[in-house]
């Protein structure tokens, strides 16, 4: 290493990427929150460039076209959470719990809220580039959860483990929405936990969680815009 | 009226419409369509006028820009389901079965479906023109279903009425994203009664609807692929 890498490294925030990797890294950042804001369609490879403050040559010379950011866009965000369902060894009541620790982390990042809820709409178009990655999406986190709702519905005969899982999947889908809307009137966590509660499915409270109430005191069902502050 | 007129009246899908009504009419259907598609964003008013086989200038006659169009767009639809929900004297009871009945039938609308699904997504963020709509929306929706399960949930204590009526909203709208992106795996209708069975609240059959299962004697929960067929 040349003494004017290590001074870089030391200067830089991100000391171990290279030049390069941090220009891709400012490209992705820009495709995420340009597409989080205005979905897929409507950017166009030039406003990312536009965004990053790089010229458009610069942009194709790191990503063929537009396309290709949006598959790093996803990949990018597909690690941090793939690790909490996939993961070989993950008990059917823990994949639960950590999606349940999911839908709280998300009240942290209302950016990548938007960006699901943006894309997941757009690629409902089978000729949408992220069609087929959506289609999968749910199609593994159905097969994952059917099981697991089959275990930890024991023996109540309704609904089945394929609807319980539909269910769960929709209703974080669908808080998304209302929530972005007007934070301060939905709790998506604690919908989600007391969907499970009507399912006979108990989740432990968790106090350190952003989206824990305020106050563990406030009794329930007295309080019409819910006890989540997503800031 | 003239014989013209006469003529054209007979001769016309639409008996009742001046040509300056179908042509408006013929604008907004072209916007349904494509903001359906791709949304609002990705969509120029030069490609509704293209799409409904009419000059831009045309276009701009009777709209005088794109958000004008959405604003139509929205109304229409609005004047369909309104009288479904809005009209006093529907009791608590048959607003539930209204909405279950609106479910169902978007099951044979799947352009309408993927506008709302497209349309909501883009709006929630603050800067879109139909940001507003969409959040009053969610307010009446939920102004008008939180009494209702406050009656029809009675004296269960779990959950409270206003946690209700955003899952169940927040169901229907999940719903709708697993369905476009593969029907064949959801039923919307289904998914929706099971859940207001499970806070105890039924739901009567309605065989001749399109979303009703095509072999009723089908055992449940062996079949993940689903029952319904939204064609």
């Amino acid at each position: 290493m040349t003494d004017r890498e290590r001074a870089r490294q030391h200067l830089s925030q991100s000391p171990r990427m290279s030049k390069g990797e941090r220009t891709r890294q400012r490209i992705i950042d820009s495709a995420t929150e340009l597409f989080s804001r205005s979905g897929y369609r409507a950017v166009s490879l030039r406003d990312i460039a536009s965004h990053a403050g790089i010229t458009h040559a610069g942009v194709l010379h790191h990503f063929p076209n537009k396309e290709a950011t949006l598959i790093h866009v996803l990949s990018k965000r597909d690690a941090v959470d793939a690790p909490l369902v996939l993961d070989e060894g993950i008990s059917h009541r823990e994949l639960i719990d950590n999606i349940v620790r999911i839908v709280e982390r998300n009240t942290g990042t209302p950016g990548l809220v938007a960006l699901y809820v943006n894309l997941s709409a757009e690629a409902t178009d089978p000729a949408h580039p992220a069609h087929e990655y959506f289609f999968g999406r749910y199609q593994i986190l159905r097969e994952l959860l059917v099981p697991a709702f089959a275990e930890l519905l024991g023996d109540r005969p309704h609904p089945t483990p394929e609807v319980a899982a539909q269910q769960f999947l929709a209703l974080q889908d669908g808080l998304q929405v209302q929530w972005l809307l007007d934070p301060g009137t939905v709790d998506m966590r604690g919908a989600v936990v007391s969907f499970l509660r009507t399912l006979g499915i108990t989740v432990p409270d968790d106090p350190a969680g952003p989206a824990a109430p305020a106050d563990p005191a406030r009794p329930t069902g007295t309080d019409s815009t819910g006890g989540a502050d997503p800031t």
